[in-house]
C-alpha cells in the first residue's frame, strides 16, 4: 500500500535539540536520563536518536518494542518501566537488563526465571508517594523488600528505588516528594549496608525541578520521553512557560482534505448520541465553511486538542475516521486535496505511532 | 515475542449469532448489509465470518485493511466507507469496487484514475441530512452531481445515494430522515431516468428502525459493524434495551494483575495534572484494596467505560499503560498474576485491535 496521508513528520533537528538540551541540563544536576520510547511505539528511529544523544538506558512499557529495537541493532540497556506480570517474566529476562518492580511475588518469580535463563537482572523498587499508581504505600515494607532482594535473590540485583508522580493521581512532583524518596533510599542503604546506584525521581513531570533548579541533590535518574518528544505538556500540564530551549515541533501530523462545503454549525434533527456514545454540546454559529480531513480518533485519540498550524482554522469535532474543521477564516481557500498540518500532544503521537496506516517520515 | 496478556478473545458463536440475527432482520426489510470491519482493524478472521454470514459487501475506512483481507483470500466487493482524498484514488481503484463520495473534484479524479487502470468503480453519493459530517447539504447540487456522474463519467458507475447519522452531530436516524433520503433518491432517479441500486440508510445507528419495524420501505442498504461486533451501543447510545437476540460478549478483554495493595483513594500531595494533562476529581473512600492491570489507555482508549466481568470490581482510573481497579469487594481475593476480564464498547475494540502487542484469540 502506498499510503501518503495521514502521516507523521519527525523533525530530526528538533528532536536532537530537545534531547541534548534536556539531557545536558539533567547531567548538570547529576541526573542520568532513561530515554522513554513508549510514546512513539518504540520507533527504532527514535530509539537510535536517543542513544546518539546520550541517554543511559532506553525505557518502555512494552517488551515488543524492546524486541523491535534490538532487532534494529540498537543496543541496551533496556529498562521496562511498567511493572511486569508473571507471564511477562520470561521475555523480560530475555530482552531487558532492568525493570521497575513493586511486588515480592513477582520478584520471587523473577529470580526463578533468571536462574532458568542463567542471567542476572537489575530492579528499581517503586515507592508510592501519593499518586496511587504502582509502588509501596507502606515504606517499611518497601525497605524490607529491598533487603529481601539484596540478601535472598542472587540473580536479581537491587539497583535502586524510584517513584512515579502526576500520572493517575495528578500529584505534583515537588522537592518535598523527592526528599521523601531520598529518605527511603537512605533507609534502604542503611539496611543493605551499601549505596544504591539509582534513585529515580520520576518522569517528565519531575523535569520542571531541573528547569527551575530545585531538584534535590541525590536524585540521579529520570525516565523521560514526553519532554523531548512533544515538549508541549511541560507548559500545558506542568505550568512551565519559559522553557524556550525546548521545541514543540518534533512531530507534525499532516492530513488530506476530502470535503469542503458550507454547512450549518448546529445539527438538524432529534439529537441523541455521537459515534462514541457521547452527547456533545454544539454552538450555533450559522453557516460556516467546513472541511473534513481523512483523519480520526482512531488515529490520534482526542481530536479537540489537535492544534492546526494554519491560522484561523479550528477543529470542531470528529469521529473515529473524520476530523471536521472550520476553515471559514483561513487566510487562503482550503480545497479538496489540500494537506493541513497539526502540532501534537503526547497522546496524539502515542496513538498515531501504533497505527500501521500512518507512515512516519523523517525530515532534517 | 510470546505475548499472553492483555489479549482480546473473540467468541465465534456470539459473533455468528449477532451477524445472522442482524442480517436476517435486515433482509426481512429488504435491506442488504455491508459488513463493516474497521472497528476490528480489518481483521481477516472477522471479515471471513461476515462473508460466511451473508453480508453483501465488506466495508472499511482504511485501504490497508482491504489489502490485508484480499491477501488473506477474502473476496470482495469492498466498499470504502470514508470519502477518499485524491492521494488515495490509485489504491481505491486497485482495491475496492465501490466507495462513498461527496465531491465533484474527487469524482473527476476518480474517473481519470479508472481510465488509467482500465477499471470501473461504483459510487454512492452522500447526502448530509443534519449530522454535519460528509455529504451534500445542498440537495439540488447533489442531484446535479449524480446526473453528472451518470452522463459524464463513463468509468464511474452511480450505484446509489446514502447518508450518515449519529456520528459527529449526534442526530438520530429516524423514519423522517429516511424519508428525506428516499425523496432525494427519487429526484435522482427522475433526473437519470433509471432506478438506483442502492439507497444506503446509514450505519448501526439506523438499525433501531429495523428492530422496531419502522424502517421506511425503499431503504435497501445499511453499513453495519458495531451492532454485530459489540451490540453494547444499541442499548447505551441508541436506547434499544429489548434487543435480547443480540449478544454483548463477542469480544472480551483479558489482562493480568501486576500489583495488589491497600492504599488510600485520595491522592496525597499538591494536585496538578494527570498523565493526559487532565485535572481529575477524586473521591475519598478511605483505604481500599487496589489492583493494577498491565493494560492502559494506549490499548483501549477510554478506561472508565470498561466493564469488569467480576462482580464488585470497579475501574477507578488509569494511565496510558495502567488500569487501576478497586477490588475490595471482589468475591474472591484478587492476586498478582490473576487474569481479569472486561466487556467492551466499540471504541475499546477499535483501539485494541490496532495494537501489535494485543493478540486476538478465537474461542468457540
Amino acid at each position: 500500500m502506498n499510503r501518503q496521508y495521514p502521516r507523521l513528520v519527525l523533525r530530526d533537528s528538533s528532536f536532537r535539540s530537545n534531547a541534548r538540551e534536556t539531557i545536558s541540563r539533567c547531567a548538570a544536576c547529576g541526573i542520568q536520563v532513561c530515554g522513554v520510547i513508549k510514546g512513539v511505539n518504540g520507533l527504532p528511529e527514535v530509539a537510535r536518536r536517543f542513544r546518539e544523544c546520550g541517554v543511559t538506558q532506553l525505557g518502555t512499557s512494552r517488551l515488543e518494542q524492546v524486541e523491535r529495537c534490538r532487532q534494529a541493532g540498537i543496543p541496551g540497556p533496556y529498562l521496562l518501566i511498567r511493572i511486569p506480570g508473571p507471564t511477562e517474566l520470561p521475555e523480560l529476562v530475555r530482552l531487558c537488563e532492568m525493570s521497575l518492580q513493586s511486588e515480592r511475588t513477582t520478584l520471587d518469580l523473577l529470580e526463578q526465571e533468571c536462574t532458568r535463563q542463567e542471567k542476572s537482572h537489575a530492579v528499581i523498587i517503586m515507592a508510592d508517594l501519593g499518586d496511587l499508581r504502582e509502588g509501596y504505600w507502606d515504606h517499611e515494607e518497601m525497605v524490607q523488600t529491598c533487603l529481601y532482594v539484596e540478601r535472598r535473590l542472587p540473580h536479581v540485583h537491587l539497583s535502586g528505588v524510584g517513584v512515579n508522580l502526576s500520572c493517575y493521581g495528578s500529584v505534583r512532583a515537588t522537592p518535598e516528594k523527592m526528599q521523601m524518596l531520598l529518605a527511603i533510599a537512605r533507609r534502604v542503604e542503611d539496611a543493605i549496608g551499601r549505596p544504591l546506584e539509582i534513585v529515580s525521581g520520576g518522569a517528565t513531570s519531575s523535569y520542571p525541578m531541573i528547569h527551575t533548579g530545585t531538584m534535590p541533590a541525590g536524585i540521579n535518574h529520570l525516565r523521560i520521553g514526553e519532554n523531548i518528544l512533544t515538549a508541549q505538556d511541560i507548559a500545558d500540564s506542568w505550568g512551565i512557560h519559559d522553557a524556550d530551549y525546548l521545541r514543540n515541533d518534533v512531530f507534525r501530523l499532516e492530513a488530506e482534505v476530502v470535503e469542503v462545503k458550507e454547512k450549518p454549525t448546529y445539527p438538524q434533527g432529534e439529537l441523541g448520541a455521537d459515534a462514541f456514545g457521547r452527547k456533545p454540546v454544539y454552538e450555533d454559529r450559522g453557516l460556516r465553511l467546513r472541511a473534513i480531513l481523512a483523519l480520526g480518533r482512531a488515529d490520534v485519540g482526542d481530536m479537540e486538542t489537535l492544534r492546526p498550524t494554519m491560522p484561523g482554522v479550528t477543529v470542531i469535532g470528529g469521529s473515529s475516521d473524520h476530523c471536521i474543521l472550520d476553515v471559514t477564516d483561513a487566510p487562503q481557500p482550503v480545497q479538496v486535496g489540500d494537506v493541513l498540518s497539526f502540532r501534537l500532544c503526547y497522546s496524539h503521537v502515542l496513538y498515531a505511532t501504533q497505527r500501521d496506516d500512518v507512515p512516519v517520515v523523517i525530515c532534517p
